[in-house]
């Protein structure tokens, strides 16, 4: 079972163990590579030859070596290594492509927030810190749970119905907005885009207890989060 | 058929089938390959030899295996394989390049959308959630349809001619921006610019039954989606 | 002519033809591999060899097969290329890698909008669509007439001198944004940076004939082109 | 302990010296080619096998001569190698990679100011400068002091417990936005997002002291920086 | 000295000229390759052997032929490029690794501009053109020279010291923001983001001989951009 086996996929060199070939018993390369393999088709420098891509064979070893996908950060041909997980029959390996697909489908997530400033008895010469009122957070249910959990408030949701429809009535419970995005950047979505507006002033005076200056500063950002 | 064939394109070994080079019967390649192949160029090392491009071949390999075009995400050389798809006379290979580019042609859509907040009776401390009044999408016609089908509204659209002008009279059905952004990146947008802007004051009271903190907030977001 | 050649190129092996090689009568190439070419050096497997960079030289071979150059799209050794094509001496290779860049000059672009919503008799529950009341261009003068052709109207420009200089008193024709964004984008443009403003309340009453809703929603909305 | 030595790792080759290959007395490579390789599998080239990703063992071996990590920028495999050096045993290379990741833990920071400009006696005829009131930043305490260091002013901040909690009460002892960007870059944060507003009119006259037209064209800006 | 020699640097094949090798002549390649190479340690097939990164070595091999550096634009191994140069004692080339840096140090800039519109004598429909009052440049003083040259306007900054210390208080002599851009852009920094605000309404009147419709529509706009 250490037999070192040479290959040619396409062209491309590769160098394994009978072992690693054998690994997933139900799959095409164990049908191909078990008692017949003598029978197989072999190149000019005697080493078996498949009719594959060669350059994706790379994950293809590597799966049946360590029995875990592990594919680089920003692979770009994940629908191409399916494809080839189908040919040799990796049943293993094709439900971990589609798992991790399943387990963080792509979509969006927005996050907003009405915000000012806490200013001082001396107005703008002593402002304070920046002030969050509420942090929104809008798309889908199933999403806007995963990446929160237990910092997400839906008392303002009327409808607990299923995960898969939109909300936009969602807001967390603490005033973190750099909190919010490290939840969301630690589940796989980047800041694609994200927009300010300030408020329109009034000719009424402001109610009782609302500070003018604060007043005048409220604004509203928003960002947009997209997982690929 | 399943004869193992050795090629150097360009100075890159391939190592594929008979069988997958006739696989075309009107391309350049079974014409090559086809009868009289033991008159074709070889190399030192008694390979067949093609002069082209070495690295782009691994998708005309691809393309003759499968039968069906599965380009790496990003994919850049688009254009070069093109011509190498023209040289080989691919034609199926060439209508898969052309005909994927036709169905989903580049450019742009935006979305904008009016959007406020829900106050309580207590005015800010009693915030709700963000309340959008309408989602507008502007863009050629043939594209706003193909994303969003059923949830398209063309009623403010007087003129239901050809599908390539350009308007901004449609909406959304609903009112959930991220299932809008949902909609474009399943159709291969991205989001590449976004901007907001607040509304002007006014000297007027605002009208009966329009909540006067609400009408503050409001604001129009607008975001920018292309296709490359 | 039809001599299969094999080389080493800086440790790359490349296979060609002579005929390939000789294409261009006044290069380096043609000097090297013309009548003399049993004199020159050879590397232990019997290979031509040429001391230069081993990779970039696919792109030289691609362009002695077809006359044309056709790089990848977003290509990033376009200088060091253009360095091999002066080392080899070919003209008219290093005419199309200028004339590339003539053609297509980096630079940048701005597109504004000024534009509102068209509301109906009852306000902002009847609002009917976007409504853009001029398309600014703004950039050298060359470029914007490039991008955009007959559709821009140079009128509001005193100074029809030199196509090298700047200008902001450009606008469309017409007022689909998503046109003129097509527009760049089609001339190699992409958007990298937007912003908005609103306008800013008044004390004065709007002119006659302008809707004080729509007065109050006027926004400025510009986006910042850019092509490499 | 000069003796080179031909690998092939997963069908990649590699040479080395023995040296390298036993530097790190407890990995499993010291143990694999310590005294008793010659009973090591090899390919039929006779070169040492390894049955492993091929691509990855480049860095493996990188480590190994200079007992240093050095990676490419933006080097998108960093779980993968990990996963090598734990089957090679490579622990002082793990702390390494591990020890990167602590010193610069991914997150996001945001930077805010409050601007204006400065106006001379003739009004917006006669601007002199750009004037930033103040200079805020949010986001985790021990990043935050990580990338500001001496400039960041904590003593609005009242609990300077865990410094893994967020603050938005950190501000800088000086007004150069500028600054804190190079500051942020320089330690890895990449500008991902940008937000602008402005301040709503106000019914009540400027309190006395305070320019009417710089009064007017208060801003606050954001900029949200992330870091992978 | 054109003598042929192959090498086999970390496992990849580089064939080059005894010249080139010799090239630096205080370089450790001059010292290994001069008069005692033949006692270097050769591979399995006669290639002198080093063992160090072989991907690099193709930048070591361009800098010696043709003494100059030219990477490919975004290079992400300049590090790592550096520390095989002082491997290899290059000290020119070093110089030039070390020289183009600091001949382009990262950094930031931001770019600012006051603007509105021209309007005519019938208000909003007769609106004719942008209007850029002033472009306010912020950064590092030597930068800033660096990028604007004779367009910088430094009249309003007071302190002309250190080159080093960061300034807001400088514009350009012209008010073509396209060609801040294009300066920018040229001297190899990208717009990494923007935002925008307009102004606050106001209570006064605005001042004679100010269109009060150009006051309204009065912006800030601000971009920045960073040299990587």
């Amino acid at each position: 079972m250490s037999e070192i086996i040479e290959l040619n996929v396409g062209g491309v060199s590769y160098t394994t163990t009978l072992a690693t070939l054998l690994q997933d018993k139900t799959s095409l390369l164990h049908e191909l590579f078990g008692e017949g393999r003598e029978s197989l088709a072999k190149d000019s420098k005697g080493r078996y030859f498949l009719d594959r891509d060669g350059v994706l064979f790379r994950y293809i070893l590597d799966y049946l070596r360590d029995k875990a996908l592990h594919l680089p950060e920003g692979f770009r041909e994940r629908q191409r290594l399916q494809r080839e997980a189908e040919h040799f029959k990796l049943t293993a390996m094709l439900d971990c492509i589609r798992g991790e697909r399943d387990a963080r489908p792509p979509g969006c997530i927005t996050i907003g927030y009405r915000g000012s400033f806490q200013f001082g008895k001396d107005g703008l010469a002593d402002v304070k810190f920046r002030k969050l009122s509420r942090i929104l957070v809008c798309g889908r249910v199933a999403q806007c749970r995963e990446i929160f959990g237990d910092t997400l408030n839906e008392s303002r949701d009327p409808d607990h119905g299923g995960p898969d429809r939109y909300t936009s009535r969602f807001f967390l419970k603490h005033c973190f907005i750099e909190q919010a995005f490290d939840n969301l950047h630690d589940h796989g979505y980047r800041l694609a885009g994200s927009c300010g507006s300030g408020t329109a002033g009034s000719a009424a005076e402001p109610k009782p207890g609302v500070d003018t200056e604060e007043n005048r500063w409220n604004h509203y950002n928003e960002f947009v989060f997209i997982r690929d």
